[in-house]
């Protein structure tokens, strides 16, 4: 159950959030401004820019995919050293295609696996409970906030460019 | 499972939403301001405002719960016209004790029953794509949105706010 709530999405929104790059160099080429002026870009001064709200996003979806596989150790790591828009969407192309990599089958198991991370001190959540309380908001947050970053500088994005397609039946 | 990765994930981040909007009246107190500025406020001139995004997020979830279960027609009307932030918060209360008079049972056969919506002219989804690709995500960009609103307003809240707590075992 926790594949079919986690990976396809991820990777579903995650091509909606290099589509909204897209509008984003497309908005900086027509205002005649460097693209890295909008991946710097923050909504309060102690929040973090556009580009580690990318980051961090990735992140959430590769670690909660292998984390609740038990493979963690075996991941991709990502330096955070990405500069430009095309790095922007290289990070995000890099993720998609970890993602693509699990099945519905390596997920077995994985409501009930201890999850941890080196900042909760030696506990753990359950996998449900990290997907659903952890993970699941965390990427929404940071997807949306990077969404709102982009609105809020002026960029013509609406619901659809977040959402993306519906698999909508007549 | 629809059940479990909907309802009481609503009622915790709605829970956690109201948090928030006692912090933004804390901050309104301090900085001597009317807390419904905060409510009017937003982060692009064609975006909803902050008392907007509280009524979708509900919405959200209130609808979310009552299409699944098949009992849309029943659902409580809310007619949108808060003015003022014990009215934001006596909204949110409202979807709470709503969302509380569900169980895992009343979902029985969601995942495949058909969704629809005024606005989708007479296509439909699946329960289980409705809730993945459509409510989750709106939910949490809505929720997201007015965190992001009281941030950018210099309202100090972080991640733990949004997040609530976890239910950490050693």
């Amino acid at each position: 159950m926790l594949y079919e709530i986690t990976v396809p999405q991820f990777i579903k929104m995650l091509h909606n959030l290099d589509a909204c790059l897209d509008k984003a160099k497309a908005f900086s080429e027509a205002k005649k401004c460097d693209p890295e002026v909008l991946l710097g870009s923050r909504l309060a001064p102690d929040q973090f820019a556009l580009m580690r709200q990318l980051q961090i996003a990735c992140d959430t979806a590769k670690l909660c995919a292998a984390r609740l596989t038990g493979k963690e150790a075996q991941a991709p790591v990502h330096e955070d050293n990405e500069k430009t828009l095309a790095d922007a969407k290289a990070r995000i192309g890099k993720v998609i295609a970890y993602l693509k990599t699990f099945s519905a089958t390596d997920f077995a198991g994985a409501e009930s696996r201890r999850i941890s991370q080196a900042r909760w001190e030696g506990k753990h959540l359950s996998g449900s409970e990290y997907t659903l309380q952890h993970a699941l908001p965390n990427f929404y947050f940071h997807l949306t906030t990077a969404y709102a970053i982009l609105r809020h500088n002026g960029v013509e994005l609406g619901k659809k460019d977040y959402l993306g397609p519906m698999p909508f039946q007549s």
